[in-house]
């Protein structure tokens, strides 16, 4: 068994060479069919790849053996049927004990399940010992998202370069592939910080939305309101933060701390006002108010994110 | 004194009538110059008009004096020199102490300190009792996005409609102008909703760029991923809810809460990895946690919103 990617043709119409901007067929098995991984399924049937696929739950295979895929019977039966082998489960403890009684040697593993940069190293070593090539994937994108170039997803890859450059076509049918490093961890960090920041962005949103939703608001126009203000708040942001990390100069503070701690009682009190917990904001004005009282008050907010790492 | 605007017009260039286009120069007077009082001194100033500043501190007024502003020597004598009377000081206690010996029958006060609902429709009474109009403002932008209408920072009005459209054109030259009712607390009620949104978002990116800030990452394509991906979740989920305030179907439910509490402890580890406190996540972590608890485990995450109002 090599390493080279099994394009097993079986037809006359794609035993031919690919022509250009066509993709020929390839194969690949699929563990984990939830959510996102029936939405990749779903677009690499599309596209015409043949798909052995696996779930836990053997019913959830059904609606995709419809459309094409070939259902494996045990987890082990589907790593060995493709020589690519793309696992999207719950998290690193399924991976495990989906793997457990698996056969890898000259496998390729891609694991789109969302982990940590140690799990995904670790992931990468095992891979090694066991004989098998591993690339860990963190997804950009939520299921309808999936398949839909023009929705912007995409899929942080990182570990080997080798595998990634074998099989970047296929990966890329689902969503856009993006190498960030050997690094196995590189991936899962990407994607952790991206999700991380999405997380507190929810909490906000959930936030506004319980602030307004008894009060005399139209929802469509407080909604589009909403999302152009995160949208614009969200590049200030970023880059200021890069800036600042950078240690470059960032001019005159435009919101000093000191004055995002007294906007902080108002946002307080608008809470109580409204009949609203604020505690999904307290523990970042918490963090403000520490920054100041350390005397960082005609900072901007982006010393907080040093004040965050244990040192 | 009547509420119509002062128009004193001094000059033989701006005595005749204004020219499609064109600006007729007005008076105005403005308390508070902190950053975003600075702001605003300069955009009027640059258009053209003749500008009144007070500033606690008299030091900070005399970069506006250099362009052709006029100091006033207390609030008192700066309320008394205009009848439009802008407030952009730090809170509401402030524009408490600012207006207390100052007379303001049949001033046009528009107060564009961040307030609470509450603190808006109070001053709304007070000033009708003292004889005055009344209109609050929440700034919709950072200082370097005032007069810099690409830049689209923009402000909430609420409160007198005569006020508004008496002075709408004056108000409009720092940043858009959007009336949003006469009950004077709808402006603070969406801008605090919006900052509180924003609040979290910046929550999120300080913990993000916590995690990659010793990590071997280019944080310049970092932050440029970062910025895309809030962009491209903002949309998703301020749609998302939206529908779920509306009581529409959302069909599938793409990212179940189930799964994201699962994702949860992948993010809480990858913190605890880099060295990072998840003290900014875990309050938003918990609610979901409840919201699974108390059955809702299968749907998306709009229905936190709910869990957060005390009824
Ligand atoms: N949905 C999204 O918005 C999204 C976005 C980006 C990344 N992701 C990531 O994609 C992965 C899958 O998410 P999803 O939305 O598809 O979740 P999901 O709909 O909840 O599906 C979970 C999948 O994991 C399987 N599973 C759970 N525990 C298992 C175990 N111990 N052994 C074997 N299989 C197990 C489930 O099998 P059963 O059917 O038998 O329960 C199911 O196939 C997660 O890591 C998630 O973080 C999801
Ligand atoms: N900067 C932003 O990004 C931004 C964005 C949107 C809205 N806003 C809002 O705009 C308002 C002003 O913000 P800023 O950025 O200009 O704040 P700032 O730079 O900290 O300035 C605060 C201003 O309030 C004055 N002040 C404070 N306490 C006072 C008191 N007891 N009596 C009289 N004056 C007092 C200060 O006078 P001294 O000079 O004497 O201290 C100064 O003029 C706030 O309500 C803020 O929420 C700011």
């Amino acid at each position: 068994m090599t390493n080279t990617p099994s394009v097993t043709e079986s037809s006359p119409a794609t035993a031919r060479a690919a022509e250009p901007g066509e993709h020929r067929p390839r194969s690949l098995s699929l563990l984990g069919l939830g959510a996102m991984g029936t939405a990749l399924a779903r677009t690499w049937l599309a596209a015409g790849h043949r798909v052995t696929v696996w779930n836990r739950t053997p019913a959830r295979a059904e609606p995709l053996r419809a459309l094409g895929a070939t259902v494996a019977g045990s987890a082990a039966e589907a790593v060995a049927a493709n020589d690519l082998v793309v696992l999207c489960l719950l998290d690193d403890a399924s991976v495990g004990e989906t793997l457990a009684g698996a056969q890898l040697a000259g496998r390729d593993l891609v694991n789109l399940t969302t982990s940590t940069p140690a799990d995904a190293r670790a992931w990468a070593a095992r891979a090694a010992g066991r004989g098998a090539r591993f690339l860990d994937g963190g997804i950009m994108a939520v299921p309808p998202m999936i398949g839909v170039p023009e929705a912007g997803g995409y899929v942080f890859y990182s570990g080997s370069a080798e595998l990634f450059a074998a099989h970047e076509e296929i990966l890329a049918v689902p969503a856009e592939a993006r190498y960030v490093g050997e690094d196995a961890g590189l991936a899962a960090l990407h994607d952790v910080a991206l999700l991380s920041a999405m997380s507190g962005m929810f909490a906000g949103i959930t936030h506004a939305f319980a602030l307004v939703r008894e009060a005399d608001v139209d929802l469509g126009s407080f909604s589009g309101l909403l999302a152009d203000w995160l949208v614009a708040m969200a590049r200030v942001a970023v880059t200021g933060e890069q800036k600042a990390e950078k240690g470059e100069d960032q001019g005159d503070v435009a919101s000093n701390l000191a004055m995002q701690v007294a906007g902080n009682v108002t946002l307080l009190r608008t809470a109580e006002q409204q009949g609203v917990s604020a505690e999904l904001l307290t523990p970042y004005m918490e963090l403000m108010e520490r920054a100041v009282a350390e005397g960082h008050g005609d900072s901007d907010g982006s010393v907080l994110a040093e004040l965050l790492t244990a040192h």
